[in-house]
């Protein structure tokens, strides 16, 4: 058996899942967990605690799967149904089980606390489970086999699961023939719509292998193109398709794996001891968010400018009255006297500069919503570009954002070309 | 029929949440805006692009359910199949809809983007569907009955999806008998945790009725409190649920629906005909930024100042040279001047300073990583607090970010009260 092979289900339960109060975030992570072992997810499953739903559910599972990740319902209270459900399923009776109770003393024994009756209703499990142990939490994880289905029940307290997840994944590599480590390769890009890639990959290459399934994740501002194989001889298949798609998409590939714009751009500064400063209007101070997020950005961050009303343009930047007067906050003349002033205050190498009509109001027929002029460079050369990019507000924000942080990476990668969105967005 | 007698199921579908790569947090979203018609969501199945088990699942879902809400698969590429399936369960042929074209023609004009042909698969949908409208995006959802079963499909972006929700919500409401308009009060809240929460309400309100239920949503920086009753009997009940909440929490309610602690600040100050300023070290540009994402901020909100550095916090603030030697960056002493200087230079009556040690790295055994100075004020009364906010880099400049807003809040409502994070949170 490999892990492609192995048919894998989800059943999770909880009503604060149901009722949309908490987002299921475990059945992702066990979802990418078991991707290390090239075992994917089948299908999924999510019930309320109801004790006909689930036994109906469960059993339906444990006949279509060969392994069903059971999560939730292993808590103290009235509601956690799992134990009881599993027993009934299985046919056998529910008893207290003496590994978890040890399991409880000692949780409890850490804690200075009194076992009480609730606590030890989770140690009463169905007869003849395997203990999966928590490292975390009070209530233990466990495992039956049901007809050819292994059964594993796991808690629903995010961190507790994550705890528990590195024992089942060994016990899972255990049981298959060729455990797969590295079959998915990520490549993140800016400036690409997913449905412009797709169309692309369509157009230039007809003959993409079935081997290497291409799939897209399009969030805001990056969209990743991810190349997943089943087995690795797909190996070298898998880098061929890479390369394609670096000739197709070149300089809108921003890096590997997870990395992010502004993560990059200051790689790319950190590596030539540069520094960079931003002056933002339209953006409101979101390009130094996100460059601030990331630990050690201090190395080639030191400041930036939230120049958001006139005045402050001019008092705190120096932009000429004049420009202000003449051409207006979002204008050419502007958003370059913007960046000089940000490097000259600052003594950056490079900045950012952005002033545009995030809206809903402010728009005119001549600079309707999503106008925006860009600057980027160095004092010695500053480029500018307008863009309409006429998206809700907080997406128009980051996009606006991302796209200035794109174009320092472009300066500094010494990129000559322009980015697809120049022509997409122009500015009418 | 009424809502909590409608079965209601929900079908998810995309690769990416099936890999883990994508937490699902869309049906969440729908489960919880069906709550407002008090329709539970009854049973949810998620499974990959895959066509024989998508056919499956959708035909069982839809023989059962009176509601089938499908989620994602509506985009551009070839992996999106919603519109492929549902046809071939109703047994109808798939056709170009005017009104989907007429949508896409649109929604590239305002765009500037040319009309491809992988848009204008998005275009191709089962025979006889009447189509929702899409405010935001390309892909318009639509609707079609099979059998006694009102199938409704949905984009998987999740903006998109929120914005066609309105108008779903609208069209089941007409199918209601009596729809509960508003059976769900929300109070947004900052500084308490949800264990604390839960605590605090056992203690001093154990008589709380059964016909208001009671639900928590933990979000970063807010905590969401829900009460919902199932009948607009309930009604008078849910408030003084409500009036007793405002007792326990008072000052640490920032409003009710879906208010955010930027939003309320700049009410606010807009009532007081003020302006606000920032002075931001480790938040980097947060706190401005999340002032400016909400719409009209400029009326509140001129200009904001991150200083990263500390040779910028004196350049750009006029922080003293000797008290940043002294006493270091982190200090009472920096994030006064820093307040200070934000002021006088943009002219704002009010300001936030913060200065602190994000992590992972920076810290020392005197000021360890989650150590934050905070100011905030007006010229003539400024007050400063250290805390100690030791977690995640990016959730400790969302929480911080969010303190300070929260003592603007509070500065402006003349609350003398400290909040309980004060305590909870002090710096050793």
């Amino acid at each position: 058996m490999t892990g492609h092979n192995l048919k894998v289900q989800l059943l999770l339960t909880g009503n604060e899942i149901m009722s949309g109060d908490t987002v299921d975030s475990n059945s992702a992570l066990i979802a990418r967990r078991l991707s290390e072992l090239a075992i994917g997810v089948h299908r999924k499953v999510t019930v309320g605690d109801e004790v006909e739903l689930l036994k109906r559910e469960l059993t339906a599972m444990a006949a279509e799967a060969d392994l069903l990740i059971i999560n939730g319902g292993l808590g103290p209270t009235v509601d956690d149904l799992t134990a009881q459900i599993l027993a009934a399923v299985a046919g056998v009776d529910i008893e207290e089980h003496p590994q978890a109770v040890a399991h409880l003393r000692q949780w409890c024994a850490r804690r200075n606390l009194q076992l009480n009756d609730a606590n030890l209703k989770q140690a009463m499990l169905p007869r003849g489970v395997i203990i999966i142990d928590n490292p975390i939490g009070s209530a233990v994880g466990f495992e039956l086999t049901l007809g050819n289905c292994r059964v594993i029940c796991t808690p629903g307290v995010p961190g507790e699961l994550a705890a528990m997840l590195d024992s089942i994944l060994d016990s899972l590599a255990g049981q298959l023939d060729h455990p797969v480590e590295h079959n998915i390769l990520r490549l993140q890009t800016f400036g690409l719509g997913e449905s412009t890639a797709q169309q692309m990959i369509s157009d230039a290459l007809p003959d993409w292998p079935d081997r290497v399934q291409l799939g897209f994740r399009a969030g805001a501002p990056q969209m990743e193109i991810k190349l997943t194989i089943d087995q690795a001889t797909a190996a070298p298949l898998q880098q061929r398709c890479r390369e394609q798609l670096q000739d197709l998409f070149g300089d809108h590939i921003i890096g590997e794996g997870g990395t992010l714009l502004a993560e990059r751009v200051l790689q790319l500064l950190r590596e030539r001891g540069a520094t960079l400063t931003t002056a933002e209007s339209c953006t409101g101070g979101l390009i130094s968010s996100m460059l601030t997020r990331i630990p050690g950005s201090s190395d080639a961050f030191h400041a930036g400018f939230v120049t958001y009303a006139d005045d402050i343009k001019h008092s705190v930047l120096g932009v000429g009255e004049d420009s202000l007067a003449e051409q207006g906050a979002v204008s050419e003349v502007v958003v370059r006297q913007m960046a000089l002033g940000a490097m000259e205050r600052s003594g950056a190498d490079y900045a950012i500069a952005v002033s545009g009509i995030a809206g809903p109001g402010g728009g005119t027929p001549e600079k309707p919503v999503g106008t925006v002029w860009l600057a980027w460079g160095d004092p010695g050369h500053i480029r500018t570009r307008c863009l309409c990019w006429p998206v809700e507000r907080s997406l128009f924000q980051t996009m606006i954002a991302a796209a200035g942080l794109d174009m320092i990476r472009r300066t500094l990668l010494g990129i000559e070309l322009e980015p697809r969105y120049f022509a997409q967005r122009r500015a009418r």
